[in-house]
Parts: C-alpha cells; structure tokens; sequence
C-alpha cells in the first residue's frame, strides 16, 4: 500500500492550463497527486496542515554543472572564453571522486532550500557515476549526463576520444537511466561545438535518437564563441546542429544569446528547446538572451543557474526574477509578465525535459514535487497577483517544505537526505587540495 | 556610564581605507566603536560570541520610498511616467496617517530583516511626521524630507502650493533634524522636476544650502521624462538643477541613467552623487545607468532600492548584486568588481549622506551600526574573495543580527523595535482601505 499525505489549507498555484490558483487540499499517494480540492475528507497516513503557505509545482532548472559548484566565488570578472580556459577547466581537471561528491551534494543542498525539484545536469568527463549516486541517495529528480569533450584545447584531466567518450556515455546510459521509477534520466551531453569533434556530434545525435533521450549542449552563449564555430564549420552554431542531425525536439541549447533571424527560424521549426540562465549571460559579460522574441514565436523556454562560479548561486527566485528584469529596458516595462516567468521555471522547464506529463503543475496523476512557500514575509507582502509575489519578491529562504515523488527533502527548511552540518567542513577540505 | 558590549571572534569586514579584512574582536560603547583588534580582553556588559558570523557595517540605501512599501506587488509592467499615474499617486494620495505608519514600519522591518541601518527616503506630501515617527521608534538611522510636488498633473491629495510645501518641509525640519543625536536628519526632496515649479525648485536649493541639508530628488530616469523636462526648461535635467543653484556635493540624485557628455562633466565638476537604483531601473524599463564611467571619473555612486512597487524588495544584496551583473554585457566581465560594488552598498552611502565619518566603514569613533552575516550558508560556501561572497551569493536572510547606533534591532532573525507577527494582518487591513 502506498503511503499516503493529506496537504491541509494551502494556497495551491496549480499552473494547470487554466492556472487555477486554489485555496484547498491535495491528496498525495505513495509518488504522485491523487486529487486536489477545497476540502478532502481525511484519513491518511499523515496531515499536513499547510495554512500560510503557498504551495506551487517544484521548480525545474534545466541548465546546471554540480560538478563547479565546489568552485562558487571562485571564478568572477571573466569573460566565457577566458572562465573556462583560466578557472573552469582546470579546476574540473583536477576533479577527484571525493570533491565531485561533494560538489554535488552542495549543489543539491542549495536546490533543494530554495526549492528546486528537477534538474538537468551537464555533468563531468570522469567521475559520472558519482554525481548519480548523490541525485540517486538524495532524491533529486534529474536529466543528467557526462560532459563530452574530445576536440581542442583542455588540460588533460577532461582529455578523451571520441571512442572513449562516446562508450562511456553509453555505459552510464545503461546504468542511471531510468533509476528509480525514472526520477533519473540520462542526457548525452557534449560541452559545446568548440569541445568536440564533428564527429562526435554526429554520432552523439544518432545515439540519441536511437535511445529516445535529450541531447543537452551550449549553443551562442558568447560573441567570441560564435564566431570561432562559424569559422571551423562555416556555419552558424544553431545550423551546425541542423546539419549534423540533431535538430529536434530532443534539443536542449543552453543560452542561445547570439542568434541571428535564421538561426531563430530553425529554433522555431525543429522545436528545439532553450536553456535561458539570465544571471550567467549577465556575469560573464555574454548578453542578453531574446527571449520576448523566442516566446512570441511560441518557443519553449525554460531556466537555469548554470554554474555556481558564474552565478554564484542555484536559486530559481533569482532566476525568475532577473528574467524578468532584465528584458524591460529593451523590450518595454510590459514585457515578460511575472505569470509567464513563473511558467518558465515549472511547466516550460517540464516540457523541456520530456516530462511535461509528469511534473511542472499540480495536478492529479502527476509526481508528487511541491514546493511550500511561507506567505506572510515582510519583504513579500502585501500581494494581489501571487505571480508578481512569486517572482519578484519572494526569496529562497522563504521555501519551507520540498516534496519530490512523496517524500520530503526538506522539512522546516531541514534537509531530510543531506547532512548539511557537515557540509561546511566537507566543502573547505576538499576545495583546499585543489591549487589553480 | 555608557553600556559596552564586547564581539567576539568575528570576520570583520572593516571598509577601512585599508579594506582590512580582520578575525577578531568589536568593543563597543553606548553609541560608538571603541577599539577593533585580533583580542580584546573582557569585562564588558555584554559578550557577544560572533563566530561563524561575517560582521559587515551596516548597509545604507540612499533612496527608499518608504510610504511605497504598502503598495508592494500591486504595479508591475509600466513603465516610470505610466506607474506613477496610473498607480503611485493615486496610492499615495489616498494614504492616510494608519495607512503611511504601517507602511513605514512594514518597510524598515525588511530593511532591518536584510541588514540594511541607514535609508535616506523620499517622504510623502502629507502625514511626512508619521514617517519620523516610525524612523524614531524603530532605529533606524535615516535622512528623510517630505515630498514636494507644487506643480503639473497630480491627484488633489497630493497638492500643495510652493508656499505650502516649503512651509511644512521646514517645520519638519525644525522638529526632526538632528532628533537622537543626528540619528534622523532631514533633507529637502522635491519630486522631480516634472512635479515641481521652478521657484519651488529654486528656493528649496537656497534653503538647503542655508540650513546644510541635503537636496534629494529623482533626475534623468527615464527618457521620455529627460525629454519633456528639456520642452519645458531648455535644459538637460542636470543642468537644470546647475541653473537653478543647486548643483553641488549636497545634490543627491536618484538614477541619472540618461544623461550625456555634459551632464557627465556637471555631475563630476560639482561632486553631485548619485543614487543607483538598479531593479527599479530595469523594472520600470528605464535603462541601465552609465554606473562604470561615473565611477571611473571619481564620482560617487551609492545604491538604493527605490519604491517596494518598482522593486519588489528593499534588499540591498539583490541592489549590489545586480549592480555588477547589469553592467558586464556593455562594459565587460572584469567591469564592476565586487569589492567597489560592496563600497556602494556601505561608505559610499555614507560619503552619499555626508555621514562618512560617521558610518559607513567599522572604525573605532564611528558609530556601531554592524550587520551580522552566517559564514556558512550552503549557498555561498566556498570562498576565496569576501566580496564575491557578500555580493553575488549571501541572500538577506543570512542577516542574523543587526545593531544600530550600539542597540540591537534584530537578534536571530527576530525584530527587537517592531512587533512582526502583527505586522501582516495591519499590512492586510490597511491596503483593503485603498480602492485604485
């Protein structure tokens, strides 16, 4: 028999289609949501009374690197190019199992206070299985894969074949995805075209055609970056993935800053996805996305915090927030209403990932991802439109309660699968044996 | 005999010429900092352990709408000219004193909750000694004026002639300037140009040059606002106020995100300061501030987060961390370090306000206004600079103790001036009042 919880008197942001917000109950059975109403008869097996909370759809963040978040604060005031060549790569170079470990379950530590549910990882050359094993121990709901890289210049930590990369992707493919009733899924995911032989590309999109699963990269994130994959292809970097077959549904680029009419038109058509991280285009200098633009033309655009050093946070508000902002001045005060944010860090960031069926609403039949929300805040009241509430005041702290598939990860803002006491420790030793 | 109280064992972030960075030990007495060191022997009539706490002064905003506070969430998507019509001065108009106090007390718990000692706010036309009021009771360190708005288009709640707002300006000013040993000064603040004569601009600039206080109003926000003030007076808006006498290190003006060449040289030529707001800039789609090149010609930026409505917080660590990001796409990612972004968040505010001697830094001399901020938040562990933590990762609910003038107003999170728990239901009951 399944367990089952009765959530008591929230104020339930539903994003169904028709964005009921509701004042009610909802019924949980084992991993999913049996029914929501204004009142639902008791018994369960626990009550929860949720008066003075809000409680949404977990957030989804579709663009994440737990492998970095050990290097937070570490890495500011440098452009992509330089980050990557000076800090990034080789601080991941120099990744251990025991720092990736750690990397990751402070990240997931972070996500979880600040209530996100789901994420999709772009992981690490070596070390892998290690990054599922915290998602898998800590019950993060994830789409997540191996970085891919066999082309170019990087230190030779992240050095592989394409053999090597390709055959190690499908080891983990076998191994993770489809974990636990399919709370983790494998993605392929080759850094970006300047990391990556052609071939490589190619054959990682058969592959993933072949096995049905996303195809998860970074695409026109940086002016420089553009321009050096129009110089080695002779095409723009959206056309490349046309070309070498990996336009589809399935695609999820990250960023997408600096397109051109054309490269829109292929994103519109393929119905490829968009990984908008507004904090990283921001920090390292890379732009504004267009992102009014991609959402007229029916685009599905979700959020993510990319990584901690160019963030250097994983906090969905925040996201939420500066998507919003950071259009005004160009697109009009008008643009980008809070209702249409809240949607690109749930339901858009579900549909994103193929799960679109599963999570991103509260609605019956779906998993059991929620997200409770204290609602009497000073610096969020008072309130009118629960989105404009949502979105540009709330913070991460005041996420109270996190649920994902039934069971509770964070309870009165306690981590129920984490140590986070030890963490502070943890997180100082490991980062002390690195030296770059 | 003055009480002492002696911090232990803190991670002292001094802003001290220096920038001295220091782990050690805060005496305390009455009012004042008395002696900073590695160890400072005991007795004192409080002991106070800080470890695991970053001590930072306390931060100062130099452009708040406390009367706005109340109006939260209620006025997103329009843009500066729209927003005030449409929503702020029919709110404002329609405030009554109940309606203002809880707005005021709504607005300094959040301001005291993030860590924030010491606003300058922009008043109301009426019930301006209700604000004073609630700066009194709380602590909180302010320079504040009513609101003068003797011209144009405005709702019959906010009228006044030139004489009648002077007149009540200076009475505020005879009743709360230097109140609490120059804990509340006053300061003249004429809307902006758009809301005010020329003779109530141009007399107010005598008055504030005859009684020393500061002139604080908004200039140059937005461009069609530039544009209509150059149809009436001939002039750019900051050459407005060269012309009419009031153009020197006492001009305090919000935003000056369109200003050209000339403005640039005025601004820097009369040490005139400038208040950066920049969510209330992005939000209302005015534009982004030219914050890199006054900063590079010396000018001095401090920062602030103008109305809850246009916000939708008074966080200053959203305000510092958006002031770096904001920039790096246009100036580049090296623009904007986080350490001179701190300095806006503290002794630039100070040197805004004329208070550089007195707060701004932690100095022995200087009063003890000191903010107190958990080292160890998953969230913006590791650390390397301090600055990168303080402006990119710590959230306002790292703030757990706060201290102005030698007493606290906030312990462990709880508000020692303002009864919180009473707070939403006042803040519920007050806006049911308005009918906009």
């Amino acid at each position: 028999m399944n367990k089952t919880i009765l959530i008591q008197n929230a104020l339930i942001v539903t994003v169904n289609p028709q964005m009921e917000i509701i004042k009610g109950d909802i019924l949980v059975s084992g991993k999913r949501i049996i029914t929501i109403a204004e009142h639902i008869d008791p018994p369960a097996d626990e009550i929860f009374d949720a008066e003075g909370y809000i409680v949404t759809p977990g957030f989804v963040q579709t663009h994440i690197h737990l492998c970095q978040v050990l290097f937070r604060n570490l890495a500011d005031d440098l452009s992509l190019l330089d980050w990557l060549k000076k800090k990034i790569w080789p601080f991941e170079a120099a990744h251990s199992e025991d720092s990736i470990r750690i990397s990751a379950r402070l990240g997931i530590a972070e996500l979880f206070l600040s209530g996100t549910t789901t994420i999709m990882d772009m992981g690490t050359v070596r070390h892998q299985d290690t990054i599922f094993e915290e998602l898998a121990k800590t019950g993060m709901r994830a789409v997540a894969g191996k970085t891919m890289m066999d082309f170019g210049e990087r230190p030779a930590g992240l050095q592989e074949t394409t053999a090597e990369s390709i055959d190690a992707s499908l080891k983990l493919l076998d191994r993770w995805h489809g974990f636990d009733e399919g709370r983790l899924q494998y993605a392929f995911a080759p850094r970006f075209a300047l990391s990556c032989s052609e071939d490589l590309l190619r054959k990682t999109a058969d592959l993933a055609s072949e096995h049905g699963v996303l195809y998860h990269t970074h695409a026109s994130e940086n002016i420089d970056e553009a321009e050096l994959i129009r110089q080695r292809f002779g095409v723009s970097n959206i056309q490349l993935f046309d070309k070498i077959g990996a336009a589809d549904g399935n695609l999820c680029l990250a960023h997408c800053v600096w397109t051109d009419s054309a490269d829109r038109q292929l994103l519109k058509e393929k119905d490829i996805k968009v990984l908008h991280c507004p904090s990283a285009n921001l920090k390292l200098g890379s732009g504004i996305a267009p992102i009014p633009d991609y959402l007229d033309q029916g685009l599905t655009v979700s959020l993510g915090a990319d990584g901690a050093p160019c963030n250097n946070n994983l906090n969905i508000f925040q996201e939420m927030r500066l998507a919003a902002l950071i259009q005004k001045p160009l697109a009009g005060a008008q643009s980008m209403p809070a209702e249409q944010v809240f949607k690109m860090g749930t339901i858009n960031g579900a549909r994103t990932l193929g799960l679109e069926k599963e999570i991103g609403s509260i609605e019956p039949g779906k998993r059991a991802d929620l997200t409770f929300i204290k609602i009497n805040q000073v610096h969020a009241i008072p309130f009118d439109n629960i989105y404009s509430k949502l979105v540009y005041s709330a913070q991460s702290a005041d996420v109270e309660h996190v649920m994902v598939d039934g069971k509770w990860v964070v309870r009165s803002r306690a981590l129920q699968t984490i140590d986070e006491t030890a963490l502070p420790d943890a997180v100082h030793k490991q980062i002390q044996t690195f030296h770059i």
